[in-house]
C-alpha cells in the first residue's frame, strides 16, 4: 500500500480491530460476568472516527485528557467524555457548554476545582459528572487517599456536580516487566479498596471506580475494584508496549516516509524527523527495510542506517516507540483494509488546546 | 497577558518586530550595500501570517521544508517559495501546480529527481526553479560539491526546469560557539567559493547561492559568496540560539501553561507535557516562576520544580530549547502588543505533509 503522502500513518484496519475486539471481550467477560466498562482512552488517538468505532464494539464512552480533546469527541457525536486530568480554569465554562448535549464528566484534585466546576456548571444549567483523581503515588495530579473523602464531600455539596466516583490512574505501572507490574499491582489493589471501604462507611460510596490502562488492563479486570478501564495504547500498539511480551495484541500502526536522499552509502534519508516522529519513549524501529536502524536528522527528516537496499523514492516503515505524541503531530490515520485500500480518518481532536 | 486557552503560545510583537527589522537591515546593507537577498525560513514558524509580514519587511520570499508548507504559503498569497528539501516522488506535481499560481523553486540532490521534477513541470505546462543541494558535510542531503555541475547540467537539460543556482545549508555550524562557527564558516567559504568559480568556468554560473541560517547568519552576509540567506529562529529565538550569547535577537516566543495541580511541597503540575514542548533541543526553561526547573510528566503535563509560589490556575511561563518543533505541536500564536492585547496567528502550515 502506498500513502498519497509522506510522513504519513498507516494503520492496519484488521489489526486495529482484533485489538478492539479482544478488549471489549475481555471487559464483557470480566467482574464475574457482570462486564467491566471500557471507557477507551481518546488522548491516544485523538480521532473521532476510531472514537466512534471503540463506543459502536460496546464502549460506554470516551475519555480526554484535555478540554479541547472532549469538544472535538462531542461535536463529532460522541455520547459521553470523561476528562481524566485536572481542568484549568478557563476549562470549565467550555466543559459546562458540553454538558449541555451530552455526559460530561471530569476528574477534580482540589476543592477549588470543585468550586470552579460547579458554579460554571450552575451558570449553563447543566450538571457535571464529577470524580476525585486519587493519586496512587505516581506525583502527577490527585489527592492522597487519606483526602479522598473531604474533597468527596466538596463535590457533594456543590449543587452543579454529581458525585460521580473516583479515578485512579496507575501511569507508573503500565510500563513495568510482568512480574513486578503484578506485584505493584496487587499492593494498589489492596490500598484502593481499602479507599472504596472507607468512603462506603461514610455515605460516599463511588458509583463509579475508573482507571487503568492498556499496561495493566488485565490485572484492572480482575482487581475486582474497578467499575471502567481507561485504556488507550491497546487499540494500535507501540514499541513500548509491545516489547512488554505479554500483552495479546498486536501492532497496528506504522509510519511510512520517503527515501528523498541516498548520495552515501552509509544511510539514507527518509522524510521523517522529530516533526513526524516524537522523540519520547523507546527509538522508532524500522520495520522496512529489516535490519536497519532510524535515527533523526533534524526537524523533518532522518536517517536509515545502514540503507539495507532502500533506494531513492522507496518507502520506509517505522513503529514507533510511544504512540501517543507521533499520532499528535499528524492530520490523518490512512486506514488500510487487507487489500490496501486506504481510508483517511481525520486527526480530528489534534486542534485547540492540543 | 492571559491567553484564552492553555498551553499557549505567546509572541512579543515588539521584540519580535525588532528581530525581522535588524535581519532585514543587515541584509540590506551586506553585498557592499548591494544587499543580499533574505528568503527567510517558514519550517520555524509554519504561520503565513509572519511570513507575510517578514516579506513586508523586505524579505523576496519564503523558504519551505516540505511541499504542504510551500502549499499552504502559496494559497495564503505568499509570491516566492523555495523548498529547501529533497522532494519526494508524490510531491512533484503538487508543486508543478503550485507555480501556475507564483515562482515555486526546489532543491535537488539527485538526477532522478531534477528528471521528476522536469516531468511534472512539462506536464503542467510550468517552469520550477532548480537548484542543486550542495552537501557542506552535514551527510544529511545533497551532493558532494565534487558532483555539483554534473547535476546541473542535468538540470539546465530539462525543459521544465530553470537552472536558478545552488543552495549550500550548513546546518552543522549553526550552534557552534562563536569562535568554532567562524573557523568553521571560514573553511567552508574559501570551499563554497571554490566550487562557484568552478561553474563559472564551466558556464553553470549560479544565479544564486542560498544558505545560512540564524546561528551563522553574520558570517553568511559577510562571507560575499551568499546572494541569498536562509535563517528562520531569528524571529522568535530560543534557548539553543540565546545561549550562544553572540546573536542580536531576542527572546520573542514565550509558553505559557496553567498550573493544574498543587497537592505536593516538591512540585506544581502545569498542562504542558510531551504534546505541547518537544523534548528535541535543550530543556525548556522557565522563565516565571524564576529559579524553577521544567521536567515533563507525561504527554500532556510537566512539573514546575520547585514550585516558588505558583499555585493552582496560576500561569507559569516557559521558553523553548528548540523552538520549531515546539511551533508544529500548536494550533496559534497568540502575538501580543505592549498593553497585553493579543492577535491570534493561525499556524496555518501546520497541516498535510507536516
Amino acid at each position: 500500500m502506498k500513502p498519497p503522502i509522506t510522513p504519513a500513518l498507516v494503520v492496519r484496519r484488521a489489526a486495529m480491530e482484533a485489538n478492539l475486539a479482544a478488549m471489549q471481550a475481555a471487559c464483557t467477560g470480566a467482574g464475574d460476568a457482570g462486564g467491566v466498562r471500557l471507557r477507551a482512552h481518546g488522548k491516544m488517538h485523538k480521532c473521532s472516527t476510531l472514537g466512534r468505532l471503540q463506543i459502536e464494539m460496546g464502549a460506554v464512552g470516551l475519555c480526554c485528557q484535555t478540554v479541547g480533546e472532549a469538544e472535538t469527541y462531542v461535536h463529532a457525536g460522541i455520547g459521553d467524555v470523561l476528562v481524566t486530568a485536572p481542568v484549568p480554569p478557563w476549562g470549565w465554562a467550555r466543559l459546562a457548554a458540553l454538558a449541555g448535549r451530552t455526559r460530561v464528566g471530569a476528574v477534580m484534585d482540589s476543592a477549588a476545582q470543585a468550586q470552579q466546576g460547579g458554579t460554571a456548571a450552575l451558570a449553563a444549567g447543566v450538571v457535571l459528572d464529577a470524580y476525585v483523581d486519587v493519586d496512587p503515588g505516581m506525583g502527577r495530579a490527585g489527592v492522597a487517599p487519606a483526602d479522598v473523602a473531604a474533597l468527596a464531600a466538596s463535590i457533594v455539596a456543590q449543587q452543579g456536580l454529581r458525585y460521580a466516583g473516583i479515578q485512579a490512574y496507575c501511569g507508573h505501572h503500565q510500563h513495568l516487566p510482568p512480574a513486578q507490574r503484578a506485584a505493584a499491582h496487587a499492593d494498589w489493589t489492596v490500598r484502593l479498596a481499602a479507599l472504596v471501604a472507607q468512603l462506603q462507611a461514610a455515605g460516599l460510596a463511588p458509583e463509579q471506580v475508573t482507571g487503568g490502562g492498556t499496561g495493566t488492563a488485565a490485572l484492572d479486570l480482575a482487581a475486582g475494584v474497578y467499575t471502567e478501564i481507561q485504556p488507550g495504547s491497546y487499540a494500535v500498539m507501540d514499541v513500548e508496549y509491545g516489547d512488554l511480551g505479554d500483552l495479546p495484541f498486536a501492532p497496528a500502526l506504522f509510519v511510512a516516509a520517503s527515501v528523498v536522499s541516498a548520495n552515501h552509502a552509509s544511510h539514507v534519508t527518509i522524510d521523517a524527523g522529530h516533526k513526524a516522529l516524537h522523540p519520547n519513549g523507546p527509538a522508532s524501529r524500522v520495520v522496512l527495510p529489516p535490519g536497519s536502524a532510524y535515527r533523526p536528522a533534524g526537524d523533518e527528516h532522518g536517517a536509515i542506517i545502514p540503507p539495507n537496499g532502500a533506494s531513492e523514492g522507496d518507502l520506509v516503515w517505522l513503529q514507533q516507540g510511544h504512540v501517543d505524541p507521533t499520532i499528535a503531530l499528524h492530520d490523518a490515520l490512512f486506514v488500510a483494509d487487507e487489500d490496501g485500500n486506504l481510508e483517511r480518518w481525520p486527526i480530528d481532536a489534534r486542534r485547540a488546546s492540543l
